[in-house]
């Protein structure tokens, strides 16, 4: 099972001007690959304080946001702070920018499409990182050392991790799988639900329950979460199933008053 | 001005089943106090992971979730684990426990207000803490050694903010003021826009200038912010007027294609 992190950065997110949606979009995708997000951390474009969120890590990480061409687009300094290099001009990069700059003068988007100082500034990768292929804005994806550096707006971070998928695969090591099953538990109290999710944690210690307590409604219907995570698919939903199974017996008792 | 760190705990978070929301509204509140939110963690119900953030963090630190009646509601342990502090029955939370059950079942909204082990459990807190009042739900927040943390449920995670917020107050120490203003800048090229940010952050250190790119659309109108902070109100708003007038002078410059 392999670990990986999120380092989100923007100052938008820091001061709650702008929902770290994308961090649920990456962890939903990495734990469907089997991959454990071990942590989310949403820093300001703040290039020590990204350094460090990325050499304290234990883990692939993956940021998001600060790769495009203001100022305060600092993320690709904090990685090189953080692996001990510098910004390089990237020729490849270089090339990418100014093609996709000539793409949109010439679809009328932009006035010129010349290679200004802001927009070669996001040519200027970490040493010795690789280009990530950006199909739908203008900021390449980086590659480099245990870190993918994806943009920040959210239809060009999903474009760039599947662009950046084959290396993040080869990362992660053997493919997982992950098998789940929602349950509804017929209880809206989840201080009654309790001793039916812990009997069947204990019995299979494998498998993650839990309930999604979203809003406080005592006269609700909370659903249920179980989760398994093994080397095959068919062992992931047989033990999901097994534990299915043993979750309706423990609520068939809660039910009737008998847990 | 005050540093906060935000911890939100949740197995739903770290997989992307649920979007923390809750982290954007509590910096959203903290940013209007003036206090700077300097990071959010996000991380499993693991009390290893939470007390590794918290005893990490060099400021005041909210936490959100993992206050409930289940066995994977351990928020609590790892704050006692990061202040090397036991959990200990706490006669008020009992007291509150108890009473807000015995309101539910009256209401009949639960099938008994026993006060059962996983409803106790709640009432368990870090040795030397404070109770903070829940009006929605049926856990307490608590307020102990510079930690405040509070449920996972939106509506009660509000309320219980709320109930801390002059506690949160007096950490955060003297109150200072946040000016903003949104200027809409003419042009959706980010890279155009880079000089004209460039001079008015050159001309006002104090003063930050941020354009928020949240869809690639070189065609759009870009919206810039302009934030300030001062010890009084008129000072934070003094000073983004004089940020705000230059940048129009310099969006002027870059429209006439001077720049």
């Amino acid at each position: 099972m392999s670990r990986v992190e999120i380092v989100a950065i923007g100052r938008e997110l820091v001061t709650g001007v702008v929902a770290d949606t994308n961090s649920a979009w990456l962890a939903a995708q990495l734990t469907a690959l089997g991959a454990t997000v071990a942590r989310i951390v949403v820093v300001d474009d703040d290039p020590a304080a990204i350094a460090h969120e990325i050499r304290a890590a234990r883990a692939l990480v993956i940021t998001t946001g600060g790769l495009g061409p203001t100022l305060d687009d600092r993320t690709l300094a904090g990685i090189a702070a953080a692996r001990g290099t510098r910004l390089v001009e990237h020729p490849a990069a270089v090339a990418f920018v100014a093609r996709r700059y000539a793409e949109l003068a010439a679809a009328g988007l932009v006035a010129d499409g010349a290679l200004t100082p802001p927009r070669r500034k996001m040519a200027r990768l970490p040493e010795g990182a690789e280009l990530v292929d950006n199909p739908v804005g203008t900021a390449p994806g980086v590659f480099v050392d245990g870190v993918v550096a994806l943009p920040g707006v959210p239809e060009e971070m999903r474009a760039v991790f599947a662009a950046a998928l084959p290396r993040i695969r080869a990362c992660l090591g053997p493919e997982t799988y992950v098998a789940e099953r929602d349950v509804q538990s017929g209880s809206g109290d989840e201080s009654v639900l309790a001793t039916a999710l812990e009997h069947v944690t204990d019995a299979f210690p494998d498998v993650h329950v839990k309930s999604f307590a979203t809003t406080f409604a005592p006269d609700c219907d909370l659903r249920i979460r179980i989760t398994a995570r093994a080397g095959d698919r068919d062992a992931a939903e047989a033990l999901v199933a097994r534990a299915a199974a043993r979750l309706e017996v423990e609520l068939a008792r809660v039910r009737s008053g008998k847990a």
